[in-house]
């Protein structure tokens, strides 16, 4: 049997998909934007407010009115008029004067503070007491506090959330540069495979790899396309890849799982031209035998055929991958939230690989652990009961219990 | 002014919201099921292998006959053939024998176990040598390991991730019962609103809620119906609220932002034919003003006005209650994932209501750290700066720094 003939360590593999670029910046309504990557630095059109505001419902005064001002010697102000919410206020405030304002008022000229209404008391003849002292700008969101006309408001490469979306809004902002979705066509191989459909013969199995591998792409924010499965033939895998490669920003192939059976893999792939071989084996367990190149200058992932491997190569460098073309930082770790749990049982592991252990989350009196899920690797079902992985490193020869370590959520 | 007639905690909140039903269950293909929430226990209809299969590239053995084997003293075994893949062995393995199988080959009658191939020579005339005792099952997959007939392999509200898509493709199902994904109306109300297409008059204020409300509606898993602003005119509100309610399984308003203004928003609400206020009023900061209700079985958010707030409020109630419609558990904590960290500078709260400071995650040495935001609680600039949010309890005077907190991420 033929060795793998170019195995490289993780970083050798974040290194090479480093060389890719990401992928081209379009413009976006902001109603559409969620979750997407913001392809330039924004910058404020305006001030907002655009005008001092009021964040209280009270009285719009001057500090130095109420310096000093208690229960017992309370501060006694003329109220001048009221501040109607939505209008420039056409009053002004002089020395002892306020000015009633709802939360959002616009600050009347002169005022520069506004006292709650919970420490006034009417005190008749369109007077108030006022029973504790404000600071200047208290109470009140400045004009350009939120933002400043100029002023970066959200900086490229942030992925936007809710908040961001309000943002651009308040500033009249009603589309946003973003980066596109990648396209990943997404191909299992294999003359053992018959589709989800189909009742399997004897000895073959059904797809699971084009499901399970579409479902991460879109959970990473890409778009799957799937294709029909793809026989053990060079010259249909040949045309399946053509095919992929004219339509997607990225394939995904997956099958075989010796060296043997992914001989024509590599062999289609590297005769395919301007084609380049990062990697044929990858020093991690599992999924040592996985192939990434670029054809082309797309890139072109050869997972295992092996389901729970094939998912566990795509969730510590394809999920990663997408999120750079997609515009984040190429991030040598996997994708997604990570959590600090105390390790409830030591794991073993073999040098000169990385490996990736199956956990569950559990709390007790607020302690945070990881439990390792027992069961074969190459049971689907313990990567269904896991919450997440921890990363063995390459020079480890285990992780001992009680050590904390981060566990990376599926 | 009238007081918030109905001032509740968060707790009671929560239990209001429980009472309300979850989403019915609809048959969805399991390629559109990723993120949707699981209707029902799934059990296997088959056993999964159903066959036991090798997990490495080797011979296939009894575990017996490698008994004390070792590099000095190798076992001999005579090579009876070679398992295809994707196919039943029509071979047997007696007493010193062995075959070939490669990863993913369905064990021969007699194997109990598989050799790697790195541990096994060439002998000469059909033989080999094996240098290391394997016991029994070891590499290999028996038959129904990963999932046995009948068994449940995904519970009723798990959300699906790609492996429980995997998982259902490999067993054959297609379509899976998943909880309806909510369908939620967004309304903002106020006189002083224009739509973000507008250039906002003086004293105007565009409409940021129905952009960011529905922003977080559809990262909780929902889908949003924008509406038109509705100004603050009790019978367009009514219309509104009417038209909403037959189309959407919630309705989201937002507007007003003090007592005063809220008056028509609560009457209209309360006057509808079935109506129930369980909040009006809610013992948080921000987020006060906040109306809770149900109209004919259905439940209404009445946020506050202004955008932080609303926000806040969505986070912390509408979130968790929206996962609670697609069939999650109703958990009284804001949704998402959380991180612990050790908070960097103390923070100070007013005992009687729940406070949530805005935080930004740092790491150093290791160490991760929770830094409250500074600005002003009304900007919406510290809310797109911050990572997520922590929770100041009801009944605590604030945090000392260095005290280990639960950081709620955006």
């Amino acid at each position: 049997m033929p060795e793998f003939f170019k195995v490289v360590t993780p970083d050798q593999v974040f290194e090479a998909l480093s060389g890719f670029g990401r992928l081209a910046v379009e413009t976006v309504p902001i109603d559409d934007a969620l979750g997407r990557v913001c392809g330039a630095d924004i910058a404020s059109p305006e001030d907002l407010p655009p005008l001092s505001r009021s964040t209280m419902d009270g009285y719009a005064v001057r500090a130095a009115d109420t310096f000093g001002a208690s229960d017992s010697i309370p501060a006694f102000l003329d109220v001048a008029g009221a501040v109607a919410m939505g209008q420039i206020p056409g009053i002004a405030i002089g020395r002892n004067q306020a000015a009633a304002i709802p939360t959002g008022g616009f600050l009347p000229r002169g005022a520069d503070s506004v006292v709650m209404v919970e420490y006034t008391n009417p005190a008749g003849d369109g007077a108030i007491e006022v029973s504790r002292p404000v600071t200047v700008g208290e109470n009140v969101l400045g004009k350009a506090e939120d933002a400043a006309r100029g002023e970066c408001v959200i900086p490229a490469g942030k992925r936007l959330l809710p908040q961001d979306i309000g943002l651009l809004a308040g500033l009249g902002i009603t589309r946003v540069p973003a980066y596109r979705r990648p396209v990943a066509s997404v191909i299992s191989t294999g003359d053992e495979i018959v589709p989800v459909t189909d009742d399997p013969p004897p000895g073959r199995i059904r797809d699971i790899n084009s499901h399970s591998i579409a479902a991460l792409v879109r959970a990473s924010g890409g778009e799957a396309e799937m294709f029909a499965i793809v026989p053990d033939e060079p010259a249909l895998l040949r045309n399946a890849l053509e095919k992929a490669l004219a339509s997607a920003d990225i394939v995904v192939l997956s099958g075989g799982s010796s060296v043997g059976e992914r001989d024509h893999m590599v062999n289609v792939v590297s005769s395919m031209p301007g084609a380049v071989v990062y990697a044929h084996g990858i020093a991690i367990s599992p999924g040592k035998p996985t192939l990434i190149a670029s054809v082309g200058g797309r890139p072109v992932f050869g997972l295992p055929g092996h389901p729970v491997s094939a998912l566990v190569v795509a969730q510590v460098f394809l999920a990663p991958f997408l999120r750079y073309l997609e515009g984040e930082e190429l991030k040598s770790e996997p994708a997604g939230t990570r959590v600090r749990a105390a390790l409830t049982t030591s794991v073993h592991s073999a040098q000169g690989r990385e490996e990736y252990i199956r956990v569950k989350i559990e709390e007790k009196q607020g302690q945070i652990g990881a439990r390792p899920v027992f069961g074969k690797s190459g049971m689907l079902s313990t990567l269904v009961k896991a919450d997440g992985f921890i990363v063995v490193p390459m020079h480890a020869e285990g992780i001992p219990a009680g050590e904390m370590v981060d566990v990376f959520l599926f």
